[in-house]
Order: structure tokens, then C-alpha cells, then sequence
């Protein structure tokens, strides 16, 4: 296929680097979809949003160490390069950014990057250090691959939100678009991680999804009580004895902070085990307008 | 003078983007020598180290809020735009980027960079914060300015050694270039902090680059035992009743990392109060080339 023979890997920091000032000079703009590989449509849905925002569309895949915790499934995370490659050149990417580690954190490196208020709810109360890792390791990809756009999912909706602040608070020069969640017919979120569900915890899994779009039609048919519309998506989720909550809530969609009172919209994003396996969803919630103080 | 009415004063971060994207256009680089003010002729040899170096000089004043500790100096810090400009004008600067507190860091602000092991020893034991606040403010200033080479003065040693790793770690496309430290006739290091110096003080003050010659001394002539040369360091600069010890270190110069046996070459840091001001100095040690191990 024509496409995949035009697709470039760059392995290393300071071949990215070269390659990033051939492009200035040229005064073409790079749009940037940074992942950690074993792609899906999440991330090819990213390629697509960006086609007519720059000049030369790359992603990056790097499962970058410093955003996993010491119990977390960094060595076994799955990795298909050639794969990866494939569903980039078919979606019009032009370039892989592939660095090693050992390239991203040579020996000394002791520099991290805190968003402090939006790292600490939800995921990262679970997750300590992981939004530190995250904004570290995208603050480093903006920087050598040069890009002036960006494109992240809005399934890791807490990650979207730490980036578009770290982005504000240190002046970065890199335009932010953001992609609806992609889903699998019986509405599973795509995730690289779904990949370890056995076939009866994948099973299991379509109860997350399900419960979602249900509290968004609880809501906008006037359930605007955060606490009650929680304790329901709680109970509704730990019906099926294969799933295991993590953490519901229900929080305001800029702050994170808890809402009472949906009113006119919040996010309820949830971390639910399946077997092993932890899996993250979320939905925006918009109340009636009746109820949503604006009316 | 004609300089001084060539210098261009900028008061707002979203003026200097545009003229950051105006000058990136135009394909010039901009030099910056980040300061907070209160210029001596350690800030003005900075400007003159980046002649030749970049298309336009640039300069920052910014008394920088987040590396002031809640007991420290931030509200006195001394403050003089009208001399600022006429001595950055007559070193060759050609533009001033002055923004406001509430400008670099607006309602809501929460991202701080961390430069983790570096950061930890001599001032940084006193000064819980202090270069998180330092290594925040410059890349936000580098990221403002688009600079493509900024100058920082070997007077604040630890505070270059922290930007370094903080370029390098994060990947960042600046060229710095650090300046000796500038000394009054007497030996004492150009400050801003010095004008808080009463006369008496001021004379006291002096032991403190008498000291570091001294050592530097001691140590060409053989006095290679690090422990011996502190205790030494301490007792002299403690012989003045007017001058208080906060620390004396010797480190080696690319980690800050305590010394043992000086070889070849160290760093001697002190922290010194003379009444209530505080004041650091540094002097770079090295050993007889028989004693340094590569003989």
C-alpha cells in the first residue's frame, strides 16, 4: 500500500530533533497525536482530526515508564509496532516518532513537570505520580517533535484537562484538539488495554458503558443529583459480581472538583476493574434546561 | 542617548507572543537575559555576552513571586524600571519584557516544574521552593520569548546548574550561555540584594570574597581535603561577629554533590548573613595537577 511506503519512523531524539528544524525552516507546521502504541480507531479517529491543521501529521508511540506506577502493567503492556504503523499509514499519518527510553530519560534525569490541583482527584487518587508522568513525558514530545498542534482522546478525560491547563500555565505555543471517545458496537470505549479482557470479562465490561448512557438519560430527564445519581451508577455497576469499582463521580467538567447539583453539565467519569483489568470511562451529563439554572 | 530610545519596553505576555511570532517570521533569533531587576553590571555584562549571538537582545525584569519563600524578601525586593532601562539600553538591549505578577501567573495557575536532586542541597536546603519557582519562571519566559539563547551569571551557581538540567531534560531548543560573576573593586559579588546593606555591613561583607580567594589559594597550593577546607571556610568567615554562616559547601560542580578530596576541580558555595541580608557566593576550586588524580 502506497501510504505505509510514505510513512517515516524516526527512533531517536536527536534524529526527531534534525528533522523538526528541516520542517521550520520549510515553515510547515507538524500536528502531533501522541500515544503509547497497539493503536485502535481512538487513535486513528486523533490522525483524522488533525488532516488540514498542519503541513506533515506524526504520532508518537512511546509507553513512557514515568507515568506507571511500581505495581502497574508497564512490562506487559501490549506493543505492536508493525501493526501500529499500518493503521497510521492508512489513516494519512506521515510520521512515527519512535524513541527509545533510555533516549527519552538518559542517565541523570531528574526533571518532572506538576499540574498540581487537576492531577490529584479521580484517576490520581489512584494513581500516584501517573499526571506527573503524563504531563512530563507530552511537555517532552511537544518539545522535540516541534509540533503546533496536538490531538488527545477525551476517554482519558482527565488527562485532557491536565494538558489544555499545563499547556495555559507555561505558555506553550501548541494548539490543543480534542476527540470524542471512540466505542465498540456494544459501546465499550477502545482502549490499547481492553486487549487483556478474557472473552467473559469483556462481557462483563458492556455493563460500564451501558450504566453511562444511562445516568445521561437519568440526568437529562431531571436526575440532577450528583450523590444520588452516584450511589445508583455505584450499585448499578457492582450488579454484575465480575466488576469492581474503583471511583464514581460526578465533577465539574473545567475544575474536577465534586458537583451537587448538575447544573447545566458535569462529567461522570469511573474506574471499574474487570477481573485484573482497569478500564476508565466517562460522559458528559447535561441537565434539562428547566433544572439548569440558566433557564 | 539614542540606545535608550531605540530599547522597546513590553508589558503584557500576549504583546511579547506577537512580537515573538513577528521576529520567528522574520527568521530572527532573540537572545534573553532573564532578570529581576535592579540591574548592576553582573546583569549588563549578560547582555553583552550575547552580542554576535542572536538578531535582538532581549532582557526580562519580573520579580518573580513563586520563588520567594512566605518569610523572604519578595515585598522589599528592590525595584528601579527608569535605571533598569537606561543601563540595559546603554549595554546594547534592545527590548524589556515586564510583565505583571497577575500576567505570568493569572487566577487558576497550578503547574510547577521540578528539578528534583539538583535542587535539594546548599541554597535549596534553606530555600524550600525556591527552584521550583526559578525553573517554572524561566521556561515560562523562554516559551514567552521564543528565545533562542538566554545568559544566566555563575553567580547564582546552583541556579544554572539547575536550568541546565532543566534544557536538557526537557528537551528544550536554548542555547544558554553563563557569565562570570562581576565583583565590586573590593571583591564582593555584584548584587541587588547588596543596596539592603547598611555601610558597617557592607564592610563586614567583604570578608566573604576575601574567604573564597583564600581557599582558592589554599587549594592550588595542596589543600585538598574538602572537609579540612570547610571547617577552615567556616572559622574565617565566622571570625566577624557581624557576619552569620547559613552553609558552606564543597561540591562537585556538575552535581552538587559533596566533595571529599578535591580533584581535579570543585565548587566552593557559601550562603553568608551580613545583619539581616542574605548573601551567596561561589568560587570555583582546582587542584595542583599532582594531586588531582591525573598526574
Amino acid at each position: 500500500m502506497s501510504k505505509v511506503q510514505s510513512l517515516r519512523v524516526i527512533r531517536s531524539v536527536a534524529e526527531m530533533v534534525k528533522y523538526r528544524r528541516q520542517l521550520a525552516s520549510a515553515g510547515k507546521r507538524l500536528g502531533l497525536v501522541p500515544t503509547m502504541g497497539y493503536l485502535h480507531q481512538g487513535h486513528t479517529s486523533l490522525v483524522k482530526l488533525l488532516h488540514g491543521k498542519c503541513e506533515v501529521i506524526a504520532a508518537s508511540i512511546f509507553v513512557n515508564p514515568m507515568q506507571f506506577g511500581p505495581k502497574e502493567d508497564f512490562t506487559h503492556y501490549p506493543r505492536d509496532m508493525a501493526r501500529d504503523v499500518q493503521l497510521l499509514a492508512e489513516a494519512g499519518c506521515e510520521l512515527v516518532f519512535n524513541p527509545s527510553a533510555g533516549d527519552m530519560y538518559p542517565n541523570g534525569f531528574q526533571t518532572a513537570l506538576e499540574v498540581a490541583e487537576l492531577s490529584q482527584p479521580l484517576c490520581g487518587r489512584f494513581r500516584s505520580g501517573h499526571f506527573r508522568g503524563v504531563a512530563t513525558v507530552v511537555l517532552k514530545l511537544f518539545n522535540v517533535t516541534g509540533c503546533s498542534v496536538a490531538a488527545f482522546g477525551l476517554k482519558d478525560y482527565q488527562q485532557s484537562v491536565v494538558i489544555k491547563q499545563m499547556v495555559c500555565d507555561l505558555n506553550l505555543d501548541v494548539d490543543l484538539v480534542f476527540g470524542q471517545t471512540v466505542r465498540e458496537a456494544d459501546g465499550l470505549a477502545m482502549s490499547s488495554r481492553n486487549s487483556y479482557l478474557s472473552p467473559e470479562e469483556r462481557q462483563w465490561a458492556r455493563l460500564i458503558p451501558q450504566t453511562l448512557m444511562w445516568a445521561r438519560e437519568a440526568v437529562a430527564a431531571g436526575q440532577v443529583n450528583a450523590g444520588r445519581l452516584k450511589t445508583e451508577v455505584e450499585a448499578r455497576l457492582s450488579s454484575d459480581p465480575g466488576l469492581k469499582v474503583q471511583y464514581v463521580e460526578v465533577v465539574y467538567p473545567e475544575t474536577l472538583i465534586p458537583v451537587e447539583v448538575i447544573a447545566p453539565s458535569a462529567v461522570l467519569a469511573v474506574a471499574v476493574f474487570a477481573g485484573k483489568t482497569r478500564l476508565i470511562d466517562n460522559v458528559l451529563l447535561e441537565a434539562p434546561l428547566e433544572t439548569s439554572g440558566r433557564a
